[in-house]
């Protein structure tokens, strides 16, 4: 776009070239062809040094630029409308069920649902009304997608997987794989066996929940794994058997929470956080990155960090050992030195 | 299920209403519709105030409850044989190539095998009888599959893997991609080069091994990439080049093994652990969660824990230091102040 | 492969039985049927023990073997030449469309380009010359993948995103899923919203950028979410939106990088290291593996280990506490006994 149009769609004045325009982009990373955008003066080296074709500059700006100037009131405003008509069109997913889709004859098809190219949908699902299936998605026997939902090319949901409404779910999720059960032990003989508990629960999402690319939730091996509405989980986590997330809560990526365990309303679990199996995470807990939770946490510590996991004060306090311990010695030393000899 | 139709079914005996009923679940999560159970007295807290329409309890059970209750002679073993009642149904895979998969003429089929819509098995495949590959499937050339191993929608294998008898493969597991392998250096020019060492081996896969949902096993560089017998996989764990598990062990989710590492018979990587390339990890040792091996693990220590991994014993000492630490100084300050001043 | 027929081959000379010959493997791991080397006479014992069917010695190897023997100049260099006769051939992926593709016909394909069965290619794509795109890949709307650049199984690009020249895209590769984003807070009314945040940019890797198996590359919020050239990133690796890594730098498995930060030239992030959002990498800077890095490294330590992640000296340091506190104690307690009683 050239920024003569897109000074006038801003409601804007340009100043310097007419430049084409492909993208936005900060000061620092912007290139050739890109929008960029500042409104502090404090930044005026980044302005000066930037690669950016044209830079949304405020009204009293007087710094100059080294590239055209689209002055604007409100340059991150601005900046925000003008990524909205570079951003690449979003796909329209049109009604309608693709010639090449495999969808068993006794599934329910709710009003303007759309059903993208080579996805299955196996017998007794059904899809609610308004809801986006891309293409190469497996819908496996008796699950049942929620209205308005949006599932993106290649999910897996097997047999008896439940979403709910206004869900999202990102490319590579899977739903409903077994859960990690076996029996060991010995056999009379001594000779070892691993038996397959056999995993006969379902897994069922609430309404508006989100779920990032590659993540996987395991059916429940009795009754249901549950993750509740609104809650936000990121790129590859990972969710066991018969957990319970009752809602409004986010799990950042590459965290994990093993069987049975059950996460509050609000609770925040970040990148990498681990947390065992069977335990209660209290409504509202943060969890910290990389941080590992062997035991419940009942709310009296609103956010924990490390492994196994402790407060910010406890966490600060182990940080400090080092230097606490080197005065320690100084001051041994300093002492001894003070003594009579023995 | 009516209530009265499950008491039937379940050798027991219903008191109060004869609800429909279709799901099982603990009493803490259970909801209307549900049926859970008790066996113990002391949980009687827990039964009045479930939700769940129904509860098995035992025949001496006198503390009633605030539902249905369905008397039978061992609650837990009822709600098991329950909850195969309840239990999405396991979908027929009836032997037979499904009209849209795309198997090359020279694949050889077992007898009784299912392929799924929209698999594409490649030139020169092996299925073993009564395999049962699921939808969406990609099996590239040469690989071999065992007999009765069920594959579910969405793997990946590339050319030349081989995966034994009886094996589970949940969806989106990846087998046989390259392992990460570089030459980098500077040329005489002081130029930066990094190349590709190229991965001419496989992944063989024994008998009996589970490998859960999204998970990834590398090609070896020469030679295989080898899971042994009964080795049970969880979900997005990482197991790169030439790693060879010797049999009957357990990775659980997110862990991961880099290159060339041997892990013994019968070990146990808990979740999120992480073992460096080119070490040994003895016979039946278990690595905790979150842990970090750097070096082999010659089977004296037979568990570990912590980054890098030590005994539970050096691991306990560790987090004990800043109560030890705060002994010491306040012990030297009271020594300090019985010191005649200098 | 014969053993004869294998020494002819690698100008070697055959002493023993003319075995068939079917893989490579290292002393240890190799089985019956196999081919290892040994060039250095430390590793007799080794040679004496191994299953293999056959083995690579030097000229001067004079302490025999328990398997036929083929003598070469160099067994390393052998090995690796016959890891070459025994790999599995390599798939020829032949330049056309296979009849189960769809490919919108407003796409641009390049000359030679190989699409696979069941892969969608949405409209306003562009493959560039000799592209390889395997089976069952989803490629969105307005994508670019460039020249010589290949594409396994499984793989979804989602709509606009740019793929360099000469890239690797391994089975299970998700680029362009939404960014982690959302603003939560609470209305007037006390309840709770938690809205998703558009995320409009775009995911652009650069050339000769290799991807692991399914590793997840999220698209900015604004702008572009950027890999620079000859990145090489392994399985299972979650970068944010809006990251930007320079160029020439290895990610390793489960490593993850938070949105917003900026990775330089020739750094290493090793396995299941977690790196913050809006930080700073330095060029050249290593990153250990699980180590958590909180905050921006300017350089001046080249290395990093731990959490939070320190230098390598002070990372060693914190591991001898226990030992120096029992040190601080013992001597506080022999000094004890040699003050006068108070």
């Amino acid at each position: 776009m050239r920024a003569s149009e897109l000074a006038k769609r801003l409601d804007g004045t340009l100043e310097g070239d007419d430049v084409e325009l492909v993208a936005c982009g900060g000061l620092e990373e912007a290139r050739p062809g890109d929008l960029s955008f500042c409104k502090d003066p404090k930044h005026v080296k980044l302005v000066e040094t930037t690669k950016a074709s044209a830079v949304l500059l405020p009204p009293d700006w007087d710094r100059g630029a080294p590239c055209a100037i689209i002055r604007v009131t409100d340059p991150n405003h601005a900046c925000m409308a003008a990524a909205k008509l570079f951003a690449p069109p979003e796909p329209v997913r049109a009604p309608g069920v693709h010639p090449t889709a495999i969808v068993d004859p006794s599934v329910r098809l709710g009003a303007g649902v759309h059903i993208g190219p080579l996805t299955v949908i196996e017998k007794g699902a059904e899809i609610g009304e308004g809801a986006v299936i891309e293409a190469q998605v497996f819908i496996g026997e008796g699950c049942r997608v929620g209205e308005a939902t949006h599932i993106y090319p290649q999910v897996t949901l097997r047999e008896g997987t439940v979403v709910g409404k206004d869900c999202i779910l990102h490319c590579g999720v899977r739903l409903g794989g077994d859960g990690y059960g076996f029996n060991n032990g010995r056999r009379p003989d001594g000779s070892v066996f691993i038996e397959k508990i056999p995993q006969l629960g379902i897994v069922e999402i609430g309404d508006g929940v989100e779920i990032g690319s590659n993540t996987t939730i395991d059916r429940a091996r009795i009754g249901r794994t549950y993750i509740g509405p609104m809650t936000k989980i990121d790129n590859l986590v990972q969710i066991g058997h018969n957990v319970k997330v009752k809602g409004y809560s986010g799990l950042i990526a590459q965290s994990g929470v093993a069987g049975s365990t059950e996460i509050g309303y609000g609770c925040l679990i970040w990148a990498q956080a681990g947390i065992s199996g069977h335990i209660r995470i209290a409504d509202g807990v943060q969890v910290g990155p990389q941080a590992g939770v062997p035991q419940t946490l009942d709310g009296s510590v609103k956010y924990v960090i490390g492994a196994p996991a402790e407060s910010m004060r406890d966490f600060g306090a182990r940080l400090l050992l080092p230097k606490q311990v080197a005065k320690l010695k100084a001051e041994l030393k300093d002492m001894k030195s003070h003594l009579p000899p023995h």
